[in-house]
């Protein structure tokens, strides 16, 4: 039953997300703006391709908790993603990376500005004969940076499967970056 | 893991669907072809609409089953479904209703000609003072139409909250209503 309920809102979720989408390009249309149709139309092809190469990562715990981020109320920020590279087979950094990941959000809850525009880019790096990395890129407003600095500083948030490998950060914006070992 | 599993494939299927569209609206672009673009779009907004509406009849198990039915490969025939009237709490029927769809396309994929061009068209009907009425309409090819006849006649697939209202039956097409009592 509570599965069920499950599905439906995700698709409820997902069909609102579309519907966006369609109501941009009617939008458009209307006023004759066949090039931004055209573009909108591109930048949806590009964020689908990028989900799927997320979902093809074999990592369902991790890409299940990305795909549905923005549809959970309690998030303070928006979340964007993008993979560059070809997949791989990360099974293994699975349940780690999602504990991380949401150990670090909700620090990011607790500091970014409520009702702030708060956005983060999680940008996916698989190159051949590299280690896979993952950065995180932040605009918005932090109202506690000492929260995020805090973390980031915390041994217990790193291991031998995740090492923080750079990191900047003030009041408006950050990036970190961490790579899978 | 499993569940998480199951997200990532629901919204691959969701994400190939709404491509489809989104194609289709590209390449009558293309053409110049606008009128045709907002006959597509219209189109997908009426089946959002009848979506949104299955959703909201309280019952889960039902609608994520109708949702993803076309999704599930093992199935010969397409399912649509159109949902007129203002939405009523059918939740004590879902368990019961969920179990006779089953045992109805159990035998309708048995009766069907595979990869034939089968479709199946539901219409729930809920108006004002009068019982739910639910009306299965198929067009495509049926080899064994007896099978289905003995389903109709099977006195196990009714009881005191489903009942046989009419049907109709012959080798290319049949509707059947069912009322909830």
């Amino acid at each position: 039953m509570k599965e069920d309920r499950n599905i439906l809102q995700i698709l409820r979720h997902s069909r609102h997300d579309w519907l966006n989408v369609i109501q941009l390009i009617k939008g458009n249309l209307t006023l004759k703006k066949y090039d931004r149709v055209e573009e909108i139309i591109q930048e949806i092809v590009n964020q689908t391709q990028n989900e799927s190469k997320l979902s093809n990562l074999n990592m369902p715990k991790f890409a299940s908790d990305l795909l549905v981020f923005n549809w959970v109320n309690k998030n303070h920020f928006q979340l964007e993603f993008e993979v560059i590279g070809d997949c791989v087979d990360l099974q293994s950094y699975d349940e780690r990376l999602l504990q991380w990941f949401m150990e670090f959000s909700n620090h990011l809850n607790e500091s970014c500005e409520r009702y702030g525009e708060n956005h983060l880019q999680l940008t996916v790096e698989l190159m051949e004969e590299e280690l896979p990395r993952f950065t995180f890129d932040f605009h918005g407003s932090l109202q506690e940076v000492e929260k995020i600095n805090k973390f980031l500083g915390n041994e217990q948030n790193w291991n031998e499967q995740l090492q923080l490998v750079e990191s900047y950060i003030n009041k408006e914006e950050f990036y970190i970056t961490i790579q899978l070992v």
